[in-house]
């Protein structure tokens, strides 16, 4: 651990413009360290920043790579120096065949599988792997379903931890095989998610060295989401999109985008423009789509079933946080089917050429009932978050899609086939 | 089509600083056409450039995409203008801990995986589809078993034009469901890919509107692959390292690699230093590699029998100039046991964080044996290739990795499990 001293910190830690940590219930303050429930309240804690002055020219010479936007992150100085997945940077693409099914004008895909493990979830392991190093910890963990454990398995590797994710025994195959090949200590759970989630918690107050990225670093890795906003707000030429419409699992994503256009209207970085951001869930998970619609603040758990497995978490933490920032703005939160997830797929696939996990599918299928709903103005710029890989859902389309016929290796069979 | 003349240019076509059609085995040059035989010796095809003034600044202004480096390839001036899947600029990793592993003490990986769908062949495809554009057709076509046939089907989607992917009906489920997604003509033939392949080549010359990506617009689309050297060399600062390993397929991407470094050295772009270039095989499909160790100018085709299906390629067009190529630089060609490409995969995913298909495994596995032989300097810069995806190819590590138990969710459990 670096002793360099912050001017903004009392810790002695280098966290970089983290200055405290905040309780987001009853704003008590406390210092930084790997807490993540508030000690008054038992509410969440989030990262309390002493910005100092960011240009959009520092931002623009920094690394391709989310460490460009290290001054508005809780990660050292230095995070550069040391090894990481260095995700982000994805393509921002401008979808005008999807738009035009759509009918929206201007409509842009942040394509996040080009992440190193194809999610988003790369994002927010790497900060927590920054800021868990700093903090003293040296073992990366996790509990998860898919795409947390690859991409914490992946940074614990090339950072030379060692690593523990717990996952459920009856995961799918893609899933643990690219969680096992890097080599961390993989452990399958007799038991649901909710069983291996409750272990995780037990266990990151047992093991003092354990970094789990999402209990007890939770406050410093879900701040690397911001960076899907500030990205986009770059790629666009620094400028926030009328419409951003992102997927909840937890609601952390979303509720941090939206903290991320704040912050750069605040530091200047962005024209103070008014924005709306749009919560899309599917149907067999929509506990904050229901809260939406019934006008309620109270988020009532549900038991998830939906093929949209990223997305199934049915008491999302930040519920109540994604109702506060939808309803700010003007936003709305909705939900599709299972069908129309996987048409959501097919649709953003052929029109670009994107091929996107169940939770893409829920954010295009999302779109476009809002759309047709009225929700979402057609000649507004909207930016959809596509946050992970097709490849790591592939039953969802098992039965959907396939070769157009089976032929004989000859051009005449060629020409029957395509009724040439 | 565009008409606009470019000065370097006898044909009307806007095809960048490509000048002619040049035939690599007698010389002959031809106007820029949809050809890829020499009508005099029947020899293959490539690009002949006229390039202009290029500096590194204009590179460094240009896009984060292989366009970026469109002053150097054969597409059209305007080709950002037109929708495509923009791939490259992928990460170029510092790989200290697998360098530890191999003895090599300054070590780079290319990471292609973080291309649109995930291997190199985004970017071939990306500038056959630029150059088809402005040649005329209409369709994009490709026979394949995989990597191409996603990049066909997903850049064809996003370009809004119609495809034909040709495949063996025996194909594995991911590649066939990755194709099918992206709505293309997707058609199974029965045989082999050998069979397949020559069905693609009768009907390049029946179908005139079809651009076989890979066959008659094949000098375009093989230049794609310079554009990894490019970025290798940009990406250390504008300089060519000293030993680059290339797993070997058709041998294309070796030879436009080496290319692309001699490009940049005439260009000025570069300092000029001797740099080699080694092939990787893998034993179950090694006619280059035999070839090279027994002194011989003639690749024996050979009937594949690797995991490494990417690469098993019998009888591959490139093999004598990649034998050239590595004899005049000093480097060397090998092969390894697919036993030895599923560690280099598990080596690969276990030091750096990176899930690499079975090519890469081939690479990583030569480079290890490279060190051993003595054929590889352990104090020479050196960059591995990768590039392709492990999501591709599960089955290669399926019986090799796993959860390292299954216990009940209990901390005692997790204890017990770890030895804590």
């Amino acid at each position: 651990m670096t002793l360099t001293a912050q001017p903004t910190s009392t810790t002695g830690l280098d966290l970089g413009p983290a200055a405290a940590l905040a309780c987001r219930a009853c704003g008590h303050r406390l210092d930084l360290a790997a807490e993540f429930a508030c000690p008054q309240c038992f509410g969440p804690l989030e990262i309390a920043y002493d910005f100092g002055r960011v240009t959009r020219e520092d931002i623009e010479r920094g690394p391709r790579s989310i460490w460009r936007y290290k001054s508005l992150l809780p990660v050292p100085s230095t995070v550069e120096s040391y090894p990481n997945t260095d995700p982000g940077l994805t393509r921002l693409l401008r979808a005008d065949r999807l738009g035009a099914e759509l009918g929206i004008r201007n409509l842009w895909i942040k394509d996040d599988t080009g992440n190193p493990t194809h999610s988003f979830k790369d994002r927010v392991v790497a900060v927590a792997l920054a800021a868990a190093r700093e903090l003293g910890f040296t073992v990366l963990a996790c509990p998860s379903t898919g795409n947390l454990a690859n991409a914490t398995a992946a940074a614990a590797a090339r950072a030379g931890w060692d690593s523990v994710v717990l996952i459920p025994a009856s995961l799918e195959r893609a899933k643990i095989l690219m969680t096992a090949v890097y080599d961390t200590n993989l452990l399958a759970c007799e038991g649901t998610y909710d069983d291996v989630n409750r272990l995780a918690t037990e266990l990151a107050f047992e093991q003092e060295d354990w970094a789990f990225v999402n209990v007890n670093v939770r406050p410093y890795y879900a701040e690397g989401s911001k960076t899907l906003g500030y990205e986009v707000a770059e790629q666009l030429g620094w400028r926030i999109p009328a419409q951003t419409v992102i997927p909840i699992a937890s609601g952390s994503q979303l509720t941090k985008v939206d903290k991320a256009y704040g912050e750069l209207i605040s530091l200047g970085l962005v024209d103070d423009a008014e924005y709306k951001v749009f919560g899309a869930q599917a149907a067999g998970c929509s506990p904050v789509s229901t809260a939406y619609r019934e006008g309620t603040d109270v988020v009532r758990p549900q038991k998830p079933d939906t093929i949209a497995r990223s997305l199934a978490i049915g008491n999302p933490a930040d519920g109540p946080y994604v109702l506060d920032a939808v309803r700010r703005c003007g936003g709305s939160i909705n939900d599709v089917t299972d069908e129309e997830v996987r048409d959501g797929i097919r649709l953003l696939a052929r029109t670009e050429g994107v091929f996107a996990e169940t939770a893409g599918g829920v954010t295009v299928a999302n779109a476009k009932k809002m759309v047709e709903s009225g929700d979402l103005d057609p000649d507004a710029d909207t930016v959809l978050l596509i946050t992970g890989d097709g490849l790591k859902t592939l039953d969802a389309i098992e039965h959907q899609v396939g070769p157009k016929a089976t032929i004989p290796a000859t051009s005449a069979a060629v020409r029957e086939a395509l009724g040439l």
